[in-house]
């Protein structure tokens, strides 16, 4: 260990990990630098307000360098991390340039699978970041400005059908709140269609949705679901996707909008690093985090396979991310006093999904909730986690307001639209993507 | 005229000019179709606060047919016109479908204008839509991540320079802003660059900034300018715009990036009616706005060319287009009365144009005002005129919250920037529409 110079700490990714680490670390004697592909945090689990909608992409953002500008030892940096050179303690990040790290906290996080049909993504995108959800609502919304048009130019449409595939938790999510907007906010703006006569489905592989959740939640979700107009189809496989339908099993089924909510794939960069990973391409990490051989070098979050001392494998969920963050920046501490580190426990405090207007599900271990009681604590804790009192405020305003009027706020169509017929949607935003 | 069926009136556009034409007409016993490429009206005065990263697109943006969804007479339609039958009364849009009209009200406004030179465009974006706003947002704040990401990785960078061209309302307030974000809100945030040594040029082709305002107040504006660190070219002719520099003259200025408010044109819907335009391609119309040998198509806002009694051309400012929807509505009201229309008469109330915080000037033809007091003006002239109480309330609580804390808090980089190097900023938000 160098003890003249204060050790560098290089931190991947400014999610939930990668942030909480920082925040941690900057109070120790360290030169921290936080290297992201992105220059703002986004608050994951409210990605579904922004594809439905409800909220801007800047209520559920915040610079990066913003949130840690207080702590002068830290250093932000836009850049996209290609590589690391574990022997050489180094990151390798574009343009040829390279960083020296003594310590190296990787929380590059997860993005969708496909499972060997990427080609789906284009027709069915994902939901991971600002980006997707501008795109999931650039094409909820065109679909019945397209609709709409068709009906009045011609007297007739197909019924619209908007279609999420996978019943986890940002399934639910979407397909409620999807439900929620064709009854509430868009019912009174058109003339020749009738929104509430869209059909919603949520399409899940397995026997019942929500399959991390106790069973008695699973149904209550459904029936939660159902009541707000949702179709659920269970044990329904997924075997093609294309643009304008649907097929399960060897039925096709119309589809508008197709939003893909099935799977999630660790960032490539967990393979790169040569040392044991899990079928999600999760990397392996010891009871401190810390990979096999380097004890310098962290995976944390999303991209990372913890298995407890009880042998369950720890979900990537928020609250995971955040202790791990903790924890890895505690243990480098703990090194630099010469102490010997802490392995990680995870400290459960429950799991709340969200359905829609006053809908949700928690499971506190022995107590579990649903409706609207559900609901309020899902709103308040997530609300209290936003970074950033104004966001917080204007969150909760604007959730007021909706709540209030069943208003949504966002409905922009952003980019440059084709305004292509029913079934062939899609926007630039995207195809520039692709 | 047909007495059995009410009479369709078609408005092309939703701006300041089309929306109020349709919130008029539709207290008329008509039929009434509003067409619009976007699905959303833009406030457009306050487009440059988007392009800085101090509001959200939503807060100055509001579905069309929200709106106007009280009015079961009006239809809204997403869709692109692409030209007239005037003879048969119909207008022609996308996929060879045709709406047939008995009132047409083209107000299809106006986009940039470079002169010849439309290369420069995608170098030196304008600002007249949503999307132009965030191309510039992110590429100011993508310049200022690539010179601390450069700074950092190589210890050097040159000193950051975002050039305005174009002494008008727009580059004045787009000034001002950059000047006033670089020397607040990022001061504090960067580690290797110091925001506050960033150059913010104007440049203007004419012998003075506001040339429209009187001299006075354009005087006063440059001074306001200065003191908050913009540097002021007047007669300074720009002749080549390139990747990463501008040419004044014979010299050339490194610009990491450029912005272009020097001059606007008339949409092409204006000449392919084949009646008498100017020199801008604005639509010569009559006193009562129609066009020549056709009394039920009207022509408003940016896209008219009106005269006044006393011989001066209107400026294209919302104010105009406000007055001219009212007007023609009446005038079509008049018609379903059988009484004879009246001659439209602008009722100028001031002009005024903000330069940053708390900085501005107004012209209220004999009172002249600077500063703190012209600014607070504007601010409550433009937070009444946004539409819908939303809109209202949240930008107030932004602006409020922005004018004590200094920040600003919609400083997202959204699309995939380019991580190319300081001179060659270009997001894919623009390259998908090049």
């Amino acid at each position: 260990m160098k003890q003249k110079l204060e050790p560098r700490v290089v931190i991947v990714g400014a999610g939930f990990g990668g942030l909480y680490a920082a925040r941690t670390l900057a109070r120790f004697p360290v030169q921290l630098t936080l290297l992201d592909r992105k220059n703002h945090h986004v608050f994951q689990p409210l990605l579904y307000q922004v594809a439905t909608a409800g909220l801007s992409p800047a209520d559920i953002s915040a610079p990066i360098r913003w949130v840690l500008r207080r702590y002068r030892n830290v250093e932000v940096l836009l850049a996209e991390v290609i590589g690391f050179d574990l022997d050489a303690h180094q990151v390798r990040i574009g343009d040829g340039y390279e960083l020296a790290y003594d310590y190296l906290v990787i929380a590059a996080g997860a993005s969708h699978a496909y499972f060997g049909h990427e080609e789906w993504e284009t027709v069915a995108p994902g939901l991971k970041s600002i980006e997707d959800a501008l795109e999931i609502r650039n094409r909820v919304l065109l679909a019945f400005e397209v609709a709409e048009r068709q009906a009045a130019l011609t007297g007739q449409h197909p019924v619209l059908t908007l279609i999420v595939i996978g019943g986890g938790p940002t399934g639910v999510e979407m397909a409620g709140t999807l439900a929620e907007i064709t009854h509430t906010a868009l019912a009174q703006d058109f003339r020749a269609i009738d929104p509430k006569r869209a059909r919603i489905l949520l399409i899940e592989g397995g026997p019942r949705i929500l399959p991390t959740y106790p069973e008695d939640l699973s149904q209550s979700a459904q029936r939660q679901l159902q009541k707000l107009g949702v179709e659920v189809l269970t044990s329904a496989l997924v075997t093609d996707v294309q643009a304008g339908s649907v097929k399960v099993g060897s039925n096709s089924i119309r589809a508008d909008v197709t939003v893909w909510a099935a799977g999630v794939a660790a960032s490539p960069l967990g393979r790169s690093l040569a040392v044991p990973v899990d079928r999600a391409g999760r990397v392996l990490v010891s009871s401190d985090l810390s990979i096999p051989g380097h004890s310098e070098v962290f995976v944390i979050g999303d991209l990372a396979a913890f298995r407890t001392e009880e042998g369950k494998m720890l979900p990537g969920v928020a609250p995971v991310a955040i202790q791990q963050g903790h924890a890895v920046a505690r243990n480098i501490g703990r090194d630099l006093k010469g102490q010997p580190r802490a392995p990680f426990h995870y400290v459960d405090k429950g799991s709340l999904a969200t359905i829609g207007r006053a809908a949700a599900v928690a499971d506190f271990g022995k107590i579990h909730i649903s409706g609207r009681i559900a609901w309020l604590a899902w709103l308040f804790i997530h609300i209290f986690f936003l970074i950033g009192f104004r966001n917080r405020f204007i969150v909760l305003f604007q959730w007021a307001w909706s709540y209030f009027t069943y208003q949504r706020g966002v409905r922009l169509i952003t980019g440059e639209p084709k305004l292509a017929r029913t079934g062939d949607l899609e926007t630039s935003n995207r195809a520039k993507r692709a």
